[in-house]
């Protein structure tokens, strides 16, 4: 199996370096660090793929990184971006984009099926 | 034992309604969620001490929830919040003030010692 234990693994939050809006949450694993850090493009560790990803690999929608912090315990990272295109497989600018109430707040900025036509989603 | 699967929390990330910074992330399982809905303050599920934490019980760094939104995928929650105080134990403003390579960045707002006392950290 591809699966990694949780614990290698941290939360990395990609928020746009310039509006500050929070785009997506993904994980990294030390890997997908090295690979953010060396091609300043960020990586991810796929959870439910089980295989490390660059985001945009599929669709084009890459995140160029800015700046890489990190929290107080050094478990969480927080990655300031340029996001091409869109953060969310789903068509929106950001994955955060309904309320917990359903009510839809985000703003759409592409077609999920014109990008990821029968591929499926990244 | 009080720790909880992995499988039943939800990583939360609060982040400051007016300026957009993100203060921090923490845990949440079904009942954090429901008391911070209820109370509109931020509770959350502590993994080192096992057990649900108001933010700010002993500090006094409350943060008072102005909006719920969740991801596409239902599996992060992101809180937009005035956070009374500062967010991290360590005595700045969000828990993101390094750099990965180090450098401070963050803004430093109350001196732990005076906050927590002997108590330990929150």
């Amino acid at each position: 199996m591809n699966s990694k234990a949780e614990k290698e693994l941290k939360p990395a939050i990609a928020q746009d370096y310039e509006t500050g809006e929070v785009l997506m949450l993904a994980y990294m694993d030390e890997e997908a660090l090295r690979l953010t850090r060396e091609t300043g493009k960020a990586h991810y560790w796929s959870r439910s793929r089980g295989k490390l990803w660059k985001k945009g690999e599929s669709s084009g929608h890459e995140q160029l990184v800015k700046d890489i912090l990190i929290d107080c315990d050094e478990d969480t990272i927080l990655l300031k971006v340029e996001q091409i295109g869109g953060a969310c497989h789903m068509g929106y600018r950001s994955c955060f984009y309904r309320t917990i109430n359903g009510a839809i707040v985000g703003k759409k900025v592409f077609e999920p099926d014109e990008v990821y036509g029968k591929k499926g989603k990244e």
